[in-house]
């Protein structure tokens, strides 16, 4: 099996002020492509250091992949030090990288500098990798057998990146077959599922890998994973025995998300759908709209945040609001009536909650919320407490609500 | 100065299942004391990998934090290989941690296994440092001038450990003085920042030192980062004089953000905002409403996504959609104007644009965004076009409306 250490070049992670996500991302998708990471590493923005690490690595690594540096200022030194490393004789510059970043600059009507031109420039022995989402190419370098390839460090450029040097990886070397599939479940908690899928987990082929990925916006996920040449059928025969055993908890495989799989239930039904949310102060909504094409079934949303708007916008009765209080099953009701009728949607859903940290009453505690589902026909109101930070709640609340959405859409 | 490594033990890092969060808190509490982090490494629960971790970071660091692997099961192999790299002679029970052991499973109402009793023992060369919240308790080990703790990988418990770690350190060595501060500029690109304070940066005193931190969402940050006794007095002066040369682009110091600052200008002002978002589809709101204590001047959105609803919501007139488009600068100014007049607020902020990736036209590019602010005595509107993913066009537009909104409430 080939193996591979991972070297994140920054201070910033350093001195602890960013989490080095770049590391997991890589990890991840280096394994799904059945390559072993032996080691991450996180070093200064210093030459000793980079140096250093990218020869411990060489010792035991087939690939290394390293991110951060290489940006347009003198802090950022990775691509200096690689070029030393790997015996570059001279920079050159790499014209369509030049090229993209001159029109990326003359669309954005700015003005480029030095230093956005020196963006362009590469070791005279590396091969570049485009990146077309940012300035800072990618740079593929060979010594030996260790493949060494440096991206940069800002996550959605190396995201985007990655794909491109798995398929060169994979040119150069042969990757085992692997396998790997997540089925997504909601509703049910890490324990409660793996005491309802027991017999079937002990059950599982050897060769094949069970993993439970608890996550509180996404659900309980869990990854099969196999390095056999048959494993992708047996994964979906496994699978496919969970769907008696897990019926509606489960909403879909990676990479759906409860807003996606929301979104094709409603545009398959010719459905419109409208949210009214307090608590969760527009997540709701900004998650149904963070999909491409959700124009076709998203009517809108409102964010009523306080009672005022509530009344005037969404038609809550204020003597309600006066008698439950504005967390309440009645105020819940009312703004998810309230968001269907404005919106002219078939569909709505409403929040009303505490997201905290401040704002608990004596009955009414930080991390509940109400909910309310309706259709042209029917309201549904329910309850539930989380017991989390301010973001854990808002992300929480707005899971529920959407994963109510589909659980009402299935239903009919 | 005192440098330290970190070591964090654990599969489920190397395969990307979860992200080391724990490594970005120590690196903090340890910048923040005074200790240098020269380097972070992610190991797997091997043996060999962690004694070589181990003897690396002994040769160039006068502390270890290593975390992880300390649980009962048979993969936890950390506490084992650390008696026998620090030459212990035998494992002996920890009375202290056996009690408590005891008396939380007797709270709990389960019974306790073999390997739960095990969880009390340490090796004999080491001193204890008490979990209160968890069953593996820390461990200090000292070999010639350095100093290993080992610490549990659950991240509450680890820290809630750290602080006992740290006065345990204090005690042995003098930590320096040490400062970092962070200022965060919003609306300039990083090079053209590199080159507005190009003749401050290289005037720098010597041990100061400057990071470039660029985002979509946040903006570029500027931290600059001292280690020496009077460096909080001379970073302050020194971005003292950077309020002149970068003007309005300052808008805070970290921790500070965009909606944070934008919030604490309306509470002096005792001022409200409301919002109407197209193509942000509710972020801008979330972000508002993310600051616990909005709801003193968040009045609430609308997210009108389809032109219906800009109509009969927001009153947008439907033959300026027809003329101009619903990505216009007529239907931005329309928008935040109705959203002022729905919300009753003092202030409103709109966003109409295509986020993309489809929705393009020959004139109207994926990326570009149309934005009104709106104040009850005047409205303007401005455009930007990003050149991002659907996520980065949404966070990038969502900023710059919350950006545009500040720049409104300091002019005034």
């Amino acid at each position: 099996m080939y193996t591979a250490e991972i070297i994140t070049v920054g201070d910033e992670i350093l001195i602890g002020q960013i989490v080095d996500t770049n590391s997991a991302w890589m990890a991840r998708e280096l394994n799904l492509s059945g390559v072993k990471v032996n080691k991450i590493t996180s070093i200064s923005d210093n030459a000793e250091a980079i140096k250093t690490a990218l020869s411990e690595a060489e010792q035991s690594a087939d690939i290394i992949l390293i991110t951060g540096g290489l940006g347009p200022t003198n802090d950022d030194i990775t691509k200096r030090v690689l070029a030393g490393y790997f015996g570059s004789i001279r920079m050159i510059v790499h014209e369509p990288s030049l090229k993209f970043i001159e029109t990326r600059f003359v669309k954005r009507g700015i003005a480029m500098n030095e230093l956005n031109k020196q963006q362009a420039e590469v070791p005279d022995c590396c091969t570049v990798i485009p990146n077309n989402h940012g300035t800072a190419p990618g740079m593929w370098f060979e010594k030996g057998k260790t493949v060494c390839v440096a991206m940069p460090g800002v996550p959605s450029e190396m995201m985007k990146m990655l794909p491109d040097v798995l398929v060169l990886l994979r040119q150069k070397i042969a990757l085992p077959e692997i396998f790997h599939k997540t089925l997504m479940t909601y509703g049910i908690s890490e324990s409660e599922l793996a005491k309802k899928i027991e017999i079937w987990e002990n059950a599982l082929p050897e060769n094949i890998a069970l993993a439970y990925l608890p996550n509180i916006e996404t659900g309980v996920k869990l990854r099969l994973s196999s390095y056999i040449p048959d494993g992708k059928q047996i994964i979906e025969e496994q699978f496919n025995r969970l769907i008696d055993v897990l019926g509606k908890y489960i909403y879909g495989y990676e990479p759906d998300t409860l807003e996606s799989v929301l979104g094709e239930l409603l545009f398959k039904k010719g459905a419109t759908v409208a949210t009214a949310e307090s608590c969760t102060g527009g997540r709701i909504a900004h998650r149904i709209t963070s999909i491409s094409g959700s124009s076709a079934y998203f009517k809108g949303g409102i964010v009523a945040y306080s009672n005022e708007i509530k009344t005037s916008v969404l038609d809550v009765d204020p003597a309600d609001i006066e008698k439950f209080g504005a967390v309440s099953s009645e105020v819940a009701r009312q703004m998810a009536e309230g968001a269907l009728k404005t919106f002219n949607a078939d569909y709505a859903v409403s929040t009303t909650g505490i997201a905290g940290p401040t704002g608990e009453t004596i009955d009414k505690p930080v991390g509940l919320c109400w909910f309310g589902i309706t259709t042209p026909n029917s309201t549904k109101t329910f309850s539930y407490n989380f017991f989390c930070d301010r973001q854990g709640n808002i992300a929480g609340a707005s899971s529920i609500a959407l994963n109510a959405l589909r659980l009402q859409l299935i239903e009919l």
